[in-house]
């Protein structure tokens, strides 16, 4: 399999799931009179709009980078990747459930094992190329490897004590979302480098 | 990141939000002999699809002009680019409440605004890339940075003006909408160069 | 406006269009005992998407092959090339009108208009290529112009003598639509060259 | 027809029908109460979305090594390939069909007869290039040959098989599907290699 076709490919999954999120902002159909009301009640809807689109573009720049990795994709990886799009563009379920039942138990807590079953993935992509130094990059380093090891292991604690927590505080469990959200969001800036050329 | 990868992803993000707009215009549940009438009454709905067709069509042309300025992309326009396509992106809903609610203040008022955030997005990745100009091409010249600002702070200021006027004659400001569409696109066609090769 | 972007662009919002069309076959919510016959209710709106499909992957193949002979797009190519994508991507609408309200006057009329509308916008960019031969590649000779020139004069008006026909006998419309398709396939099919590699 | 921008069209559209098929998984809408049990009845609805997904994942895989073996596309390749894009496209209107009536014989059977459509085109392109060797690369060996003729012949029989048990015993024939399902992924991925990089 040819790395920049399943880049390519996997390219267009993510931009179609991510421009598909909008088609679950479904618009009221009340009197014009209570049409602002009906706007106002949509407003965790399009938060988990929100929230879902910037996760979904993370993943994809997160996505970048691995490939950055990947020398050469084997069939283990290929089929590896597959079942990573399957998690993602699964997102808009939980998504939509979510807007439909803000702040319960039962979407946060399907969202977040979505969310750890997509990192979960990565995460064995990641060991799978660890142990197969071969179809890396020379950029793979020991360094790298130490701090995506790191990142892996904090992020699916951190969703699956977010799954826990929403057993019982649901709005806690959207707080760590969004804040974690935010936060490797700001650091992906920052490693992507900020205000001047970055060094290859 | 890669420019051109982001480049290609925003690309397929625009291509997917300008079909996915045809998804709005409902055909309608009526008996036959009503069918004609009921067409007539969706003519505000197809009008809003053509508006947002050919909006997101001029937003994609200046999208592509913007990314001929950019050399490299850092954290910050990585990110910037992401939350442009979130208001892009989100572009379809307003666009169905102004089928569904013709001519009324709320749909106006929230497009507008759609629409300011969108090119006001746009307008700060232009500040940023002023003021990082390692980032920039040698085509990001004075003379080019002068056009883009006055663009920018004209368009704003119209959109502006078109929202706070949709909370009295929400009819005066779709035609303003309709106006700079139309003024933007031929000023792009211009721009692009007509019946010649442009000189490089 | 690089030619090679617009084209990737453009085969997005094809690609799209050509997918999103399924969207409109609804699986019908019936008892099972009663599944057949609905599913057999459903072979208008089937062919109408087969037709769709068809017609659709053939504008792509003649979009296609006219930008073989566009060596330069220029802001008035660049915007009539939008303006056709806005008709295919409208296509997706009349379909499923004809699917809702099979064999009747008004679906049929609006699918042909559709038709016309695309099939007029190509005509306009191939005459303005004509008349700003700058922009053309050496391809476009004077032999190619006349073979298109013929093929946009009679497909216009066998699809304008189609909608008249429409009001009267809307089946015979949809023959002749289905016709045109199955010619204009098999042509392209030719022309595109048979069992052999195609000279250059 | 360039080859590469055929492959890069039918890449989309994969990428966008294997992404919509998420828009088949309708949310429930029920007091919140029920929600865990609307969820649960929604496991076929969910299977058959991870199912078609796989599917099309694999027929994404087939179709990127069938391209490996081609090395000019003529006219009716180029409609072949189309016909095929239309059998995949039509694959979610099947796979809800299952999800509302889970385990029974229309929606397993108009499942199979779709696979099977797919499969036969994908056939018929491979006997295509059979018989017309200067449209095909060096890398289409007498080997190659025997090994595809038999995987598709397999493949087709297999799919008739379980389309007749669909008629007595639908859940044996959705077993089959999963089973090939996972036979054929796991041969996609030997054969593209697995752990080391494969020799060019």
């Amino acid at each position: 399999m040819n790395k920049n076709r399943l880049e390519a490919f996997s390219d267009g999954v993510f931009a179609i799931v991510i421009t598909l999120l909008i088609l679950n902002v479904k618009i009221p159909h009340t009197p014009y009179h209570d049409l602002l009301q009906a706007l106002t009640a949509m407003l965790p809807a399009i938060s988990a709009y929100i929230l879902s689109f910037l996760l979904i573009g993370m993943y994809w720049v997160f996505h970048h980078n691995a490939f950055t990795h990947i020398a050469q994709v084997d069939g283990v990886l290929l089929w590896l990747n597959i079942i990573l799009l399957l998690f993602i563009s699964f997102l808009p379920f939980p998504a939509m459930l979510m807007g439909e039942y803000p702040f319960t138990t039962i979407p946060v807590v399907v969202y977040g094992c979505n969310l750890l079953l997509a990192n979960g993935t990565g995460f064995i992509m990641f060991l799978y190329l660890m142990r197969n130094k071969s179809l890396a990059t020379p950029a793979f380093s020991a360094k790298v490897m130490k701090i995506q090891l790191t990142t892996y292991i904090t992020v699916n604690i951190l969703y699956i004590i977010a799954i826990i927590i929403g057993f019982y505080k649901p709005t806690i469990s959207l707080i760590i979302f969004a804040v974690m959200a935010v936060s490797l969001i700001v650091r992906s800036a920052v490693t992507t480098g900020i205000g001047h050329r970055k060094r290859h």
